[in-house]
């Protein structure tokens, strides 16, 4: 039988559908790359029968299984009496485990609540995992011929467990070799194009291409064994969406900017957008080298008082207007020194739409070298979609610009048929 | 046994990770509202064994299984047919079905391509469901004492059918009725003190009330089939979690300091959590009547010029000092003219940590009527992690202030024991 793992996440809140798993996801990607295959994921409640019963269940059919979640200090976390239960045991108290837990609270000048103690119980035949982001230790197990490998449930804790485990825990397992596996990302055009454009390769069966669409923009993920085969089927996909396509796997817009400023620096003027822009930028590590900061200009004085927009051009243009986005973009400018900055202003909705600006109304500035490029989108969602699809066409058009390409037609631009 | 049901959801591109779940959520969600709770949620990929194994197991389990996708007309659709594996059936082509399909596409001018004509098989002892959104029809069958319904992927298909079936689906059910949830949400104490408070409610069964951490903080979620049990218990968990508890369900600490602030106005200065406290007023529709904006001053240059920070005090404190900290915030109400305003300096990392200020080192600011207070924080995770539970936190601190009370110590603060 070729090794499969199976992913078991606990939680009331999944269960009663309180909560988007995405932990089971992110696991089954990863274990992917490492030529792993998920065969089935699995949500229970935070019931010691119905996690017991699914680890003997899963363990029967799978060489591994990973549970998430329920190893926190309070009264609904079971995983560890249902791993016990499972494997028949009795729990006892880890003094190396309480060593750790002790470390971390000290290591931040704190010192550890009582309940925390539950937190070093394990089950006689397992072992403790240390947890380098977090309080919860995870627990590793055996039954039968499958290895049980129980992982906290916060994303951050979860995957730095993971990072520093998988090689032992993988090693046991014939894997079929690491998958690699790259991303696409693009912004800026609409699906149905970005679907055509590679339509040949989503045929393939070798390499595994589809597309996803996010709130981040569009990827094309491309799957293989073949490392050299990924690596060229991603340049010729990245030739195709070009030039929406901003980069792969973790890049994003901001950080691909922050590449092409060399020695520039770049600052924001947000009204509809308030801080999603500076955001953005900040989310890059290494930003305060060409990031100088922004303002956000909610109130139409502080348009004025701080970046010298004239209250005749909002009376007379209207804050919402392409004047007033191209006056706080060069403002920006003026204020901060920056090479380059970007505004936004907009209606985001609920209210405040008009016949002549409906909601989803956004005016985009971007300024480059003293060059200011103004466009108008009607961008479609609710107040928070609009917010953000707002963010990332502007950072899309500041990046068009730092290349010197004269900005395209975007997607939700208003009054221009796509190209 | 209590009526419970169970969601299988098909699909390579879930089992791989390439899409997360959210039908299954959904449904989960819609059923508890009909009083039917989720006992498990599972996927599976789209092959005919798993598929059909996982239904039989279910079956065993539950009064009703919901199935979800697999039912479009190409190659990886394989659920009709695993279906009528679990019942151990030959496939029947429906002309009832072929007919609504034709009906489909006529409806909007087109003919229909062969290809859909697979979509009206079905296993001899079902029944088809009609598709009003789409051209998947359903599936309805029985195994044993349980009703097995097969639904259409797409959320707009999956969510109209259901809606048209469920009262027949579920009358044969003896439903607890519809059952009522409200969520407690706080921010600021350790998750083992927040499941301390409430532990004894925690262990009833009814109303069942579990904690949930999330990025946005502590949850307690309460569900019972009795209202007015769920307010009073609610009321109860507010006063154990004050003055933590901030809010029920969709309330952030934005939106409840915007109504504390009662014709007051905030504004704010931000280094390392650069725009989240923005996007967090921002997010609150109605904003723009208390939010005049702010400042993201990432570089000291941008401190002094914008909210006069003195050079001098830069050079000896340090930009992330509890003193800068100070003057961002005071300089945000000097230069915005409003009623209070917070601030955030400090290091968010992946790098610049020191050993006296190691990254998620993080010093908050907050004025309210010309009175500052500032706090020191030592906050964990990732950069984006300690960004969001830096904002989190000058919010609930701001929420303290507005409220007049004394800021007590709160979670991450550095160096205090938690009370």
């Amino acid at each position: 039988m070729k090794p499969c793992a199976a992913i078991l996440t606990i939680g009331d809140e999944l269960i009663l559908g309180d909560r988007v798993d995405t932990n089971g996801p992110w696991l089954s990607r990863t274990l992917l790359e490492h030529g792993i295959k998920t065969s089935e994921r699995c949500s229970v409640s935070d019931s010691i029968p119905a996690i017991s019963k699914a680890i003997i269940r899963l363990a029967k059919l799978n060489s591994i299984v990973f549970v998430t979640g329920g190893l926190g200090p309070t009264e609904d976390d079971r995983t560890t009496e249902a791993l016990a239960d499972a494997l028949g045991e009795h729990l006892v108290h880890d003094d190396d485990a309480l060593a750790s837990i002790e470390k971390w609270f000290e290591a931040r000048g704190l010192v550890r609540p009582p309940q925390n103690d539950i937190q070093a119980m394990r089950p006689i035949s397992s072992e403790w995992i240390e947890n380098k982001a977090g309080t919860a230790p995870g627990l590793l197990a055996t039954i039968g011929n499958c290895t049980v490998v129980c992982l906290p449930g916060p994303p951050s804790e979860l995957q730095t467990m993971l990072a520093t485990i998988l090689p032992d825990v993988t090693a046991p397992i014939d894997c079929t070799g690491p998958v690699c596996t790259t991303e696409v990302r693009a912004w800026g055009m609409p699906e149905s194009v970005a679907g055509e454009k590679i339509a040949a390769f989503m045929q393939l069966q070798e390499p595994r291409v589809s597309i996803l669409m996010g709130k981040e923009g569009i990827v094309a993920r491309v799957t293989s064994a073949d490392a050299s085969l990924v690596k060229e089927t991603v340049s010729r996909i990245q030739e195709l969406w070009s030039p929406w396509a901003f980069g792969t796997n973790e890049a994003t817009l901001a950080s691909s900017i922050g590449k092409l400023l060399v020695g520039g620096s770049v600052s924001t003027a947000e009204s509809c957008t308030a801080g999603l822009l500076c955001d953005a930028f900040a989310n890059t590590p290494g930003a305060s080298k060409w990031f100088v900061g922004g303002w956000v200009t909610y109130a139409n004085e502080m348009k004025m008082s701080q970046l010298g927009v004239a209250g005749a051009l909002i009376d007379s243009a209207g804050a919402v207007s392409a004047e007033v986005a191209r006056a706080m973009s060069e403002g920006a400018v003026a204020c901060s020194g920056s090479l380059a900055a970007v505004s936004t202003t907009g209606i985001a909705g609920p209210t405040g739409g008009t016949i002549r600006k409906p909601l989803g109304t956004v005016f985009i500035g971007c300024t480059v070298h003293g060059v200011t490029t103004v466009r108008e989108f009607r961008f479609t969602g609710t107040r928070n979609e609009v917010r953000q699809r707002a963010t990332f066409s502007a950072l899309q058009m500041l990046r068009f610009r730092v290349l010197d390409l004269d900005v395209p037609t975007m997607c939700w631009q208003y009054g221009e048929v796509f190209a």
